[in-house]
C-alpha cells in the first residue's frame, strides 16, 4: 500500500496531563508517515527519513504544525443559521430562535443542505470528530450521517427525542420516537467510522415515559452512546426541578431512567453540585464544557477545579448555535477566560488535551484517534504558523512549546488550519 | 478639489441608541461623497449620484458595508508582544510580562518598528482613531506619533508617567517625567490630527509627587487628555487602598491631583461602588471598558447597567496587550458575553456606538469623527459581509438591520475589514 509523509513542526498528547505533565511529544522538525490512512510512525524527520521508502514523496509544511484533528463533543448541526442571535438566555434562545430553526428540518433537502455545510465548516475548523445534535426529526440525522460518511468522519450523531414543551412538529409520535432511533441505530451505528447517540434534547422536553423509552433503547443497543444537556442554566435547573418533584436533582432525573453510564455525555454543566458530580464521576459519565456558548446565552462560569477535584471526565464542545464559533481554537480561548474568571489558569497543555485526545477519550473513541500512537486512525490538521500578521510576530517570539501553543489557542482561528486530513486523506485546503 | 464616491450598504450612528433609539441612518444602497477628505454628502444612491461630478468615478462595493472607523478607547502598543502570554491576573501581569517587554523600548529602533507593526494593525482591524499608552520612554511616543502622522491618523498617546513599583529602567528620573513630557506636548499636541495624553500608568506605580506634577501639567495644557487605569482587578484595588490610606477610595487618589475632568479616560472600572461612579459622571470623566482583557487576565465583569444608571460615559478598548485581539469586532462579542454573565442584553446599536461615535465622544473628537455627518473627517471602513463562508451565509439571513448589525459583531474579526480609509484615503486593503 502506498506511503505518504508529512514534515512539520508536530505536536501531540499521550495522556492527560493532570495525569502526567510530560505525557506529550514534540518534534521541531518532525515527520507523520501514513499508510492505508493510519499512523505509521511519527518522529523527528532525522530519525524517520531514513525509513522511509524510495518511492515516498514527502510533503513538506515549513512555518507550520501537525497536531491531531480537534474534536468537538457537542454541537448542534441544526443550528447553524441562529448562531449570533440576540438577547436571549437559555430557556427563551430555546423558544424563539432554536425552535423555529429546527422546524425547517421536515424538509430532507433543508436536512441535506445544512449538513453539507455543516460537514465543511467542521473540516474547515480543523475539526475531525463531533458529537452532534440532530432535530427530532430521522431525517436530519439521516442526512448528517450520509455528509460524514462521504467524508469518511468518526462522528456520532442522534436524532433528538423530544415529546413536549416544544412545537407540535417538533415531538415525537405516539411511539415517542422509539421507532425512528431504531432505524438509525441499526442504519448507522458501527458503519464506517459513525456512531449513534440516544438524543433526549434534555429533561424538560421529555416525558418520563420518553426518557423511560430512551433507557430502553440504550438498555437494548449497550454500544451506543447518549448525548443530553445538564445544568447549564439556573432557571433551566429550577423548571427541572418543578417537573420532575421526585428526582432529588436534575442528574437524577437521567439516572432514574438507565440513561447515565460511561457512554453518556452531558452538556454544560455549568452548575453542578458536589452530589452530582460523584455521581457524574462513579458512574463514568462525561461533561462536555461549552465556553463560548455559556458565555454568549449568559448560562455562567463552569467549575473547572471542582470536576477535577471530582475526577470527572470532561472536554470541549462549540456548541453552535448557542456557541459562537466552529474553531475549537477558540473554544479553548475562551475556556481559558472562564478559568481565569474563576480563578484558575488553564494551561495550553490541558486546553489542547481537551480539544483533542480528552475529547476522543470522552467519545469512547481514543483507540481509533486523538493523537498520532502507532496504527491510530490518520486525523489531522496542519496548522499555518503565520495566518495572519499578528499570529507570524506573536509566534516567532514564543520560544517554549507551551508558550507556543498558549499564543495559538488565544490568537489563533480557523484561518490557522492550512489543510485537514481524515484517515490519511486531505479534505480541506485553505 | 476632486470628489470621490463609495457605493455600498452604509451605516452609521447619529446619537446614543440610549437616547434616541431611532438616531442612526442605514442606506441599502448608499452612497458616500468625499471631498478634500471630508465628509461631503451621505444618503441613498438613488438621490445622491445625481448630485455628483461628470468627472466623479464611483467606487462600488458589493455585498459590503461601509460605516465609521472604529475608535479604540485603551490600547498599549509596547504590548502587541505579549499578546496572549499565559497565567497571570494584573499585578503579576505586570510584573511578569508587561514590564520586561516594555524595558526594550530603551531601544529607538525598537519604539520604531513596533509603532510601525501596531499603526498597520490598528488599520487592518478598522480602528482608525485610538488613545494609546506608550512606554516610560520619550521614545517610544514619539515613535508612535510619528507613525500615526504618516497616515494622518487622530490617535491620542502618551508617553507613561512611572516613579515606583516597576525596574529602574521604567522608572522616571529626578523630574519624575515632567520634562519629557512637556517636549512631547510641544511636538505633537496639535500637530496634524494627533493629541497628548498625560499618562501616569496607574496609581500602584507612581508617588503622590508624581501625581501631583501630572495635575500641575494638566492645569497648564488644559486641551490635552489623561489617561491612566482604575479600578480594574479586585487586588489592584485593596494595594491601591494600602498605598494611599488618606484617600477615601481609588478614585479620590486621581481627584485629588486634579487628574479627573472631561478630558480624562480611566481604563476598565471594572469594581467601582456607586459614589464613584456618581462623581466621574459628576465630572464629565469617562471609562474605557476593556472585556477580553478583563475575561483574559480574570478582573472580572464589569458592570454597564450601573454606569448607564450613573450615566457614566463610557466607550470600548482592546487593552492590547491585556486584551487578546485588536478586533473592535470581537471587542465588541466579548462586551456581550460580559453583559449576558451579568442579565443584561447588548444591543448591536449600543454596541457600534460604543465603538464609533461613542468612542469619538469619550475620546473628545466627536466633532471630527465618528459618523458621517457633513463635513466630519472621512475615517471609514468597508465590511465585506462575505468575510468567511459562515458570514456569508450567516449574513444572509439575518433580514433585520439589527439582526445584521448583531451577527457581524458575534461573528466578525479584522477579515471583515475590505478596506480602511483615513481623512478619505485609503491606508489599508484586505
Amino acid at each position: 500500500m502506498r506511503q505518504y509523509a508529512y514534515r512539520a513542526q508536530i505536536f501531540h498528547l499521550l495522556d492527560d496531563p493532570q495525569h502526567d505533565a510530560e505525557a506529550f511529544q514534540y518534534f521541531k522538525d518532525g515527520l507523520l508517515i501514513v499508510e492505508d490512512g493510519h499512523v505509521k510512525a511519527v518522529g523527528s524527520f532525522r530519525r524517520l527519513a531514513k525509513t522511509l521508502r524510495a518511492s515516498t514523496k514527502i510533503n513538506h509544511y515549513k512555518n507550520h504544525l501537525i497536531m491531531p484533528g480537534f474534536i468537538d463533543t457537542h454541537i448542534h448541526f441544526p443550528q447553524v443559521d441562529i448562531i449570533g442571535s440576540y438577547g436571549r438566555q437559555l430557556l427563551d434562545w430555546l423558544q424563539d430562535y432554536t425552535f423555529p430553526a429546527e422546524l425547517a428540518f421536515k424538509d430532507s433537502k433543508v436536512c441535506v443542505e445544512t449538513a453539507r455545510f455543516f460537514v465543511k465548516e467542521l473540516l474547515r475548523n480543523g475539526t475531525t470528530s463531533a458529537l452532534v445534535f440532530g432535530t427530532v426529526h430521522e431525517g436530519s440525522a439521516d442526512a448528517l450521517f450520509a455528509e460524514a460518511q462521504k467524508k469518511n468522519m468518526r462522528l456520532i450523531a442522534g436524532k433528538v427525542l423530544m415529546d413536549r414543551g416544544a412545537p407540535k412538529g417538533l415531538l415525537d409520535g405516539k411511539d415517542l420516537g422509539r421507532a425512528a432511533t431504531k432505524r438509525l441505530i441499526k442504519k448507522w451505528h458501527g458503519r464506517g467510522r459513525l456512531g449513534y447517540a440516544i438524543t433526549p434534547r434534555f429533561a424538560p422536553t421529555s416525558t418520563p415515559e420518553q426518557l423511560a423509552m430512551a433507557g430502553v433503547l440504550k438498555a437494548e443497543n449497550p454500544s451506543v452512546h447518549v448525548h443530553t444537556h445538564m445544568c447549564e442554566n439556573k432557571d433551566e435547573i429550577k423548571y427541572v426541578g418543578e417537573l420532575f418533584p421526585d428526582s432529588t436533582d436534575y442528574l437524577d432525573v437521567y439516572e432514574k431512567h438507565g440513561l447515565v453510564g460511561d457512554k453518556t455525555v452531558l452538556a454544560h454543566g455549568v452548575h453542578m453540585s458536589a452530589s452530582m458530580c460523584k455521581r457524574v464521576s462513579a458512574n463514568g459519565a462525561a461533561i462536555s464544557l461549552c465556553p463560548t456558548s455559556n458565555m454568549f446565552i449568559g448560562s455562567g462560569l463552569f467549575n473547572l477545579s471542582q470536576l477535577r477535584r471530582h475526577k470527572v471526565r470532561h472536554a470541549l464542545g462549540t456548541d453552535i448555535g448557542g456557541g459562537t464559533s466552529f474553531s475549537m481554537l477558540m473554544t479553548m480561548n475562551a475556556a481559558y477566560s472562564v478559568c481565569q474568571l474563576r480563578d484558575l489558569s488553564l494551561s495550553s497543555m490541558d486546553a489542547f488535551y481537551m480539544a483533542t485526545l480528552g475529547g476522543a477519550k470522552v467519545l469512547g473513541m481514543d483507540k481509533y484517534v486523538g493523537n498520532f500512537e502507532l496504527g491510530k486512525e490518520a486525523d489531522f490538521v496542519v496548522m499555518d504558523l503565520k495566518a495572519t500578521p499578528l499570529i507570524a510576530r506573536r509566534l516567532k517570539i514564543a520560544k517554549r512549546l507551551k508558550a507556543l501553543l498558549f499564543a495559538i489557542m488565544i490568537l489563533g482561528d480557523d484561518r490557522m488550519i492550512a489543510e485537514t486530513f481524515v484517515m490519511g486523506r486531505s479534505v480541506y485546503k485553505k
